[in-house]
């Protein structure tokens, strides 16, 4: 069981946490947020589960605390967003504004970053442009390699996630945050810590025989989306996120779970697309939620128990985490605990 | 088995008989170039497999021989193509070069189509800016409507298929071009044609039991890749390729297989990225090749045959058939003369 926490008390805890590293408060307090915005969509593999993390890696020297985050456009609708190596947080939330200040001027821009470092939650970049009524896509190389191209058995692609936002009217947005893998490596470790199988499906072993005991899943080959399809996304997703902005990718990717203390020059990508451009914006809701409609009302296949829509479920439990507070397992509670000892910051029990 | 056509015979078939139904010479050229390509490169579903449908759209006014195809540009970086009911081939390949002509002053750029046709194989428009050095993506409004939402029995989405490329240097591009679901529609109907069952994984059938009957298949599903992942995929490309644009999704799709008289009002997107806005195109070419290589040269899975990357086989056939022809199955030949014989045109065997 996993009891609520108020969303203040998990920022007020992330941003006491980031500045007794270093961060500088405005440094903290945006990456607190974003953090906390994770954890009240539902990402919550995402939010301040990582906090432990991101905060040995800051100690150890793997991520800079102050870093000189530079932008530089290079051409009326591209830029590249130099991280210095700090929190993905930051660099990213730089780069989607920069995406959506240049798609106002020429419909749509592209932004690269590099020497950036992993940044939660992929919806939470993608849908940032959603406020200009503009569709936001947002894809990152992962910061592990857990799978194999389509016919090895070496590790040399991450899940790389692709997320897509598109505004809606009344429905709420759609907001699609999915990895190239059948399941992130996050829900592969979640199955270890239960002691719980993993279905048929999810893994490999070396020899491509299906893998089912997590305990084993260290030594096991994620399953890509639609087989040689999902092997595809992730390696195109890659080498745009990755390569064309010289940043890590394949045998470079930094593991950064063993690994504390080298820089991952993580890679993202984010395109803002302006839909005003295309059509009068409050003419293409209205046509958005008219077919987010009709594919909710469709008929249902049985046994389904909804037909639940991508966005959907994340603007709902946003709605009501904020009212009852963010569920964190008592697992998680206890690791936050021993954090907040360790920088001798108030503990987040005391917060509430 | 199937025959080998030279690559020539096949475009001059496509020309006359495209010429014959009312198209333009130089249209009829483009259009025979483009499906030529698709048989080349291996996309045979794409490739001259399909005149007899074109022609008896354009036929049944369907399809518009003599389109008027406008561009507007409504940004620095983005345009609309018109496509006046003309076949796709003539509306995506304006609109790619659209999108590399203004790529090459903003540095990316998207340009939406609208009343367009099946434009053929999608991985073609996607590759056509690599020959300015750029990275394409392409997606498009699958014309029939063959998968549900996920959750749902009623087919409210299509394919609708996504294609990346990406430049090399010595290796071939990168060229990805994917269906949302496990099998493409073409598939299924081979299978039908030539009284197969499909393996489980393809179709379900409404009551979502695994559908093996490819005899049956009209009535079934087509299973996304990833689940709710691949469904969410389909709706998000389809909302951007078809709603943005104005052009038909979801309940408005015009199901081309039934209907040869209605307009279908295609949708599709192309973006043009150009690489040296984010790294001088020999040292991007180089590092993509030198991650090929690796992932290429990586501990193969006992039992997989090669490590196949996407776009390498497309290069390899484009050589082979190029030098042996084209292989076209008898009974496509046999469409082919009926078709040539109705229009009055030189049969296809008479023509190599």
């Amino acid at each position: 069981m996993s009891g609520r926490v108020p969303a203040a008390a998990i920022d007020a805890l992330i941003r006491d946490c980031m500045q007794a590293v270093g961060l500088p408060p405005s440094d903290a307090a945006k990456v607190a947020e974003l953090m906390v915005e994770a954890d009240l969509v539902g990402a919550d593999a995402h939010g301040v589960f990582r906090l432990p993390q991101y905060i040995r890696r800051i100690k150890a020297g793997g991520i800079n605390p102050k870093p000189h985050i530079t932008m530089e456009k290079t051409g009326p609708a591209v830029a590249m967003v130099d991280g210095d190596n700090g929190m993905g947080h930051l660099v990213m939330s730089r780069a989607a504004e920069t995406a959506a200040e240049l798609a106002k001027e020429t419909g749509v821009a592209w932004v690269g970053a590099r020497r950036s470092n992993h940044a939660g939650a992929a919806g939470v970049y993608a849908a940032m442009p959603l406020k200009q009524d503009m569709v936001g896509i947002y894809a990152v190389v992962a910061n592990a390699n857990h799978m194999p191209v389509w016919g090895s058995s070496e590790n040399l692609l991450g899940t790389n996630p692709v997320a897509f936002a598109v505004p809606a009217d009344k429905e709420p947005p759609v907001v699609l945050d999915i990895a190239t893998t059948v399941v992130s490596y996050g829900t592969v470790k979640a199955n270890k810590l239960q002691g719980k199988p993993m279905p048929e499906g999810w893994m490999i072993d070396k020899q491509g025989k299906p893998l089912t005991d997590s305990a084993k899943s260290g030594d096991g080959l994620l399953l890509p989306i639609g087989g040689h399809k999902g092997s595809g996304l992730a390696l195109v997703l890659g080498l745009l996120a990755g390569t064309l902005n010289g940043a890590a990718f394949g045998r470079d990717v930094v593991d950064f779970n063993n690994d504390d203390s080298t820089a991952c020059d993580t890679g993202h990508f984010i395109i803002a697309l302006d839909v005003n451009r295309f059509l009068p914006v409050a003419m293409f809701k209205a046509a958005i939620d008219c077919h987010l409609r009709d594919l909710k009302s469709a008929e249902k296949l049985p046994g389904a128990d909804a037909i639940r829509l991508p966005g959907e479920q994340r603007l709902r439990r946003r709605t009501e985490r904020l009212r009852n507070g963010v569920p964190v397992y008592p697992e998680v509670v206890a690791q936050l605990d021993a954090l907040a000892a360790e920088l001798k910051v108030k503990a987040l029990r005391e917060r509430f």
